[in-house]
């Protein structure tokens, strides 16, 4: 089973963590903050206070054999790609690391990390595509033309069957799963399925389906 | 069309209010530093250097008559909670804030705040999910239960058609969409689609499911 | 006996305590300084040197079994908010907090304060009344129109008669008692009772009516 | 008419400097800080960015001109002492001095000061004897044995006339005036007059009088 | 014999103190950097580090019992005023402060300071009567007119008896003393007495006087 | 006539700067700080902002033309020393400095300064035998052995003929000038010369025979 | 011509730009401190004060001509960083950093960078040699075991022959060149050239070699 | 044999100090920072954490029987020269300096110190060169007018004789050795010896002789 560490308990590093340990997954976090050190000591397998820019404390918490190393490092550039070459030096397998601009980010690159991960961005993209549609709820970008949106079923959509609607027909695009709170998740439903406002319904289709789509179901 | 302000264009507003702008919407920004104000002129609608937690500008900039604010201050839990009181008593209609902590995300809920965004901490989350699954390529939880998974074709699926792999039977999950670089997007793909190794496929079913076919297809 | 938790003992914090153990109830003082801590450990019941605004710390101390708790933090907004929001959650049954500005008051009753203090502002007002009126010792603001006023007896009512002075007929107001130094309070006074220099007097009457009997008796 | 100058407008120095003006007097406020300066400059009659404990600057000023100067400076021991010699020295009247510690006070009061004032210190005393009366809405110390309380009428005396009370008989303090908030303040109330739950009622005794009618009245 | 206790160990109290232990006193030294104190500690006869501007430090060492109290500290007026209340009030018979400006000065002196000391100010009006008068060694200004100057004898006087120079005669000033290296030093020297290179005499007379004889010297 | 350039106005600086231009000669004041600047240039004859350590400054004001240069920095050994060297390199002929410590002393002595002074050190020394001798006014010291000092005369002397007092015959030295407030300054005193209590007294001696004149007169 | 650009003018930029102008290049000076940037101007060909790591500013001095671009910052690791690969991304061939630190130096390596100078690392290596060799003035390693050294000629070789030394036969190394300050630079001198001691000799050999011979001529 | 003390362990100290080692030396190594004294405890022989500048401490190391004194410290000129005057004055034979500045320089002469060195100043002029030219290797200045040079071979060169490329009668001046990477140095080669591409030779003569070669062979 694989393992990780991870540089950097900030909120980005310490949520990281906290999820791979519920998902099974054994994970060292190094901090050079104590009192962070001393909070994330309940939540990871092992933690570190040290500094992980250091060859040395590297070396003695046997780094070298971590499959994967995540350098999560809040705010100080200038750490983050220390400890990256560090990481990638010592022999760590695969190496992700967080970028605090693009500069930044480009800098990793050059270092050989493996991949660039830019939370804040990333997130700004996502919550402003879920503020202009009020149902969307998450979505995943297939393409630069094809989308997967999860939608809250509206009002105006209560009690009309999928054949009444006929996205397909009218805006091109496909209804291919229905969350029902109550009812569980049918997967490819069918014509006679009947819509609730409690209802979540998942939509594929182009980006301007489902946009035309999203605006005729919006009061 | 709506309009939106944003308050603090650190990494996560900016990238939110430069997203807004692109998908057709009037975005005026807010910060208190005028070097960040200047670089942003040229990508928001409107850039003002001002301190967010003074009533007086917020009129001035006729804040109230925006129909979204996103309180996006970066590090500073004070100016935070100030600008969204004075966005919520000055009449903005739907307030979203960006909290630095679950204490923080609290204080914001009691405030009356429509919707509190952790980026950091969900985009911890999400990498955590994307590191473990080396195929997974983004995901949606559609119930506790249940997930969308966007995955990349590995080798070993390279030149098989749908009907060979028969997900529904051997791990109950269905594959609803593949996405092929140079043909396009294929919605409810029929049984003889063959599979190509640049290929990415959508899955839908419950996470045990999703879980035992990635096993099965990681080499 | 009601118990009184006081976060924050600065200058307002500090006082407060004092007074509550003298007025025989039992105090608990939490402060980040521990050199602020040492000093009031000789007056309140218990001290500590704690983060008041970190959950487990408030509900290791017990802090939920507190009556009423006073959030006194002295220049720290978000220190003020974080603890008043946990103080509530935690279930303490009477939240007093102190405010530093307005914005800071409306924050605070979001929260659900049961009572907002702004003790500079409130002394400036009540200083404010008593440098324009030499004689003005103390008063209470009955209504807007109608006040107590505590006012010393100048040289020029000396020897004189309740009858003498007749602030009924002349003023409008009553001399509802009089404390003299060495004869003690004499409440409703009779109309034959006579000033000395020494004495204080308590007026009530309308403000117009009372600022009228002050200018009279001003030398 | 009297003429003030208030040094220093923080919140203690805004507060005193507001209520004289709306009282009809004419107020110079000085302050180091010109942002605190302008956002004086709508409230008081006068004010200027200056350092107040340069002597020049306080002749070309006219200062020595004023009836009344008060020292409000905030948190800078310092600077209260060398503006308040200062203005002893000019010729100012009178001078009154904000104390932010005893030891500050005992040195304000050598430099003659006519009067030191300790705000937090002494709302701090306010505050503790209204958390522990519920009723009590505001007090005069008449002298250490006596004391004029302004109480709230509780639900228990709802519909009693003075005379089913009879706080004379039963406690020895005197119910001296009633404010209706429907039908004004009656002074010298007669015993036939009945309380209301809405009522405030104006209570002279001894603290132990006062202390044992309220503890009565509380549920 | 007398007791001397000094506050602040800098460069004037330390030196002071030094010499006060030479000329055969006892003396506290007391001063906040432990380092400072650690120096002086083989200098003087007793050293404490310790704030003193608090109250019970001063009592528990027993201040109030020295006959001398040299307020010296360097460089923060704050603690200076208020350590020299302390001793005031502690009841040390004499006090002696030095003050960093005028202003501060004023202030020692409404304190009931016995003696305010310039050292940096009289130095310098000292250095400047020894800078313009090559030949001037030392001086004590007897009054606003007459001067003891001490004066090294310049060569043009080599080899010259007092009858020769008659300074009596030709400037007024009379010398009243000869300071030979080798031979001691001659009081009230006669008129056949022969001066020399090396020699150093002392002169009175009016500042006019001595400043011609001065002039007349100097090659 | 000499001209002066003082570097560094803090105190020392400015009060020989004062001094010497009360005593006629022509100074230039050089601070870094402009505040300082401002307040010397009514003071001096002229006066520069400008950073003393820089050689082109220096050279533009002319330093070079200067008979003396003092370097009165106040707590920057750094500056004072490269100060130094700039004025002696540039050709300055005689060049003063202020010393910190016995080290900083040093260094200015290997510089080639011409005398360097330590005012705190100094005058601590002389505050010091002040303190000792309650009626020595001031003092020079003529060798390690003989002493001019100036005492004021105690009431026990009221009256007294020089005469009675005998001075020679019982101590061995001798008072060879007298300063009456009223009557000027009397030179070589005759022996029925009779002391008042306001008079003060020049007496020279030994250190011992002047300490036990000294405490023979103390009551 | 060759161009320079130099991003950075402390004391190692500024020298290495000051020689390369002399050596008739021309050279462009980037630093953030504008007072550097002043004091550099008569010095370098083009100054700017500019931040090096903004693309912008870089493209607008059209850095991406110059044909060697030389990062020379002084103490921040992070900018040093990111306008190296600024200069490499924006097409500058040959780039030349200063590195402050072996792991600094592995970044600068992995981003490209064509050398890596250690300004104080290598002079304190060259150092070190010149202090163990009292006669060394400066030296070349040709490899791991040849060096070529500059000697002083010393007083024991003063009037001797290159025959009568015969470092050949004693000690295996030659002498190649002698710099005689009156008569110029000699190369391969004779065996009857004759050394004088102010003269210094250049010598070819093994470390071994010049060693012995270092030690025979050291008295 | 020579022992060594440095003071001052930054990265031109603690370079110099490592190849004294090297070369056989004792070297003590003085720093006030502990966390640097650590680092260095096991490359020195003996490594102290001490302030340089205190006498005492200096004595109590024995360092006046050190033969060489390096204050090699960083960034604080004070210090630097604080600790020289220790050194000299404490009786060290040799002192060497390194100066941050040329006025810095100028006082450490002054002082006595028998060498200034000056690391980023003179690397900076040894890059220059390099820079300039591509072949060269490394240099040793002979005279202002002669030059050792240390040159790559060029391509151009490759399988050339000495007699082929005549640096002799062509530019006037002589390869006087060749380092062949395998076949090890050849001091004064023949005619006849062949160059090939990785060697690199050692070229004797004026600059100009130099310069005209070496742009000869650069292609």
């Amino acid at each position: 089973m694989k393992q990780f560490v991870i540089i950097g308990l900030g909120r980005f590093g310490s949520s990281l963590g906290k999820e791979l340990v519920q998902l099974g997954y054994e994970v060292l976090g190094i901090d050079k903050n104590e009192e962070t050190v001393d909070d994330m000591s309940r939540v990871l397998t092992h933690v570190v206070a040290a500094d992980a820019t250091d060859e040395e404390t590297l070396r003695a918490l046997g780094v070298r054999n971590f499959d994967c190393g995540i350098v999560a490092i809040g705010d100080d550039i200038q750490s983050s790609i220390l400890a990256t070459i560090q990481l990638k030096d010592i022999g760590v397998k695969s190496v992700v690391a967080k970028a605090l601009s693009e500069l930044h980010g480009r800098v990793l690159e050059k270092l050989g990390v493996d991949r660039v991960i830019y939370p804040e961005r990333d997130m700004g993209i996502r919550v402003a595509h879920q503020l202009v549609s009020p149902n969307l709820l998450d979505y995943i970008e297939l393409s630069k033309e094809y989308t997967i949106a999860e939608l809250a079923v509206p009002r105006c959509l209560n009690g009309k069957s999928l054949q009444d609607i006929n996205t397909r027909a009218r805006y091109g695009c496909s209804i291919v799963a229905i969350n029902k709170p109550k009812g569980g998740v049918i997967i490819a439903p069918t014509a006679d399925e009947v819509l609730a406002e409690q209802d979540v319904m998942v939509v594929i289709g182009t980006n301007k389906q489902i946009e035309q789509f999203e605006e005729a179901i919006v009061q």
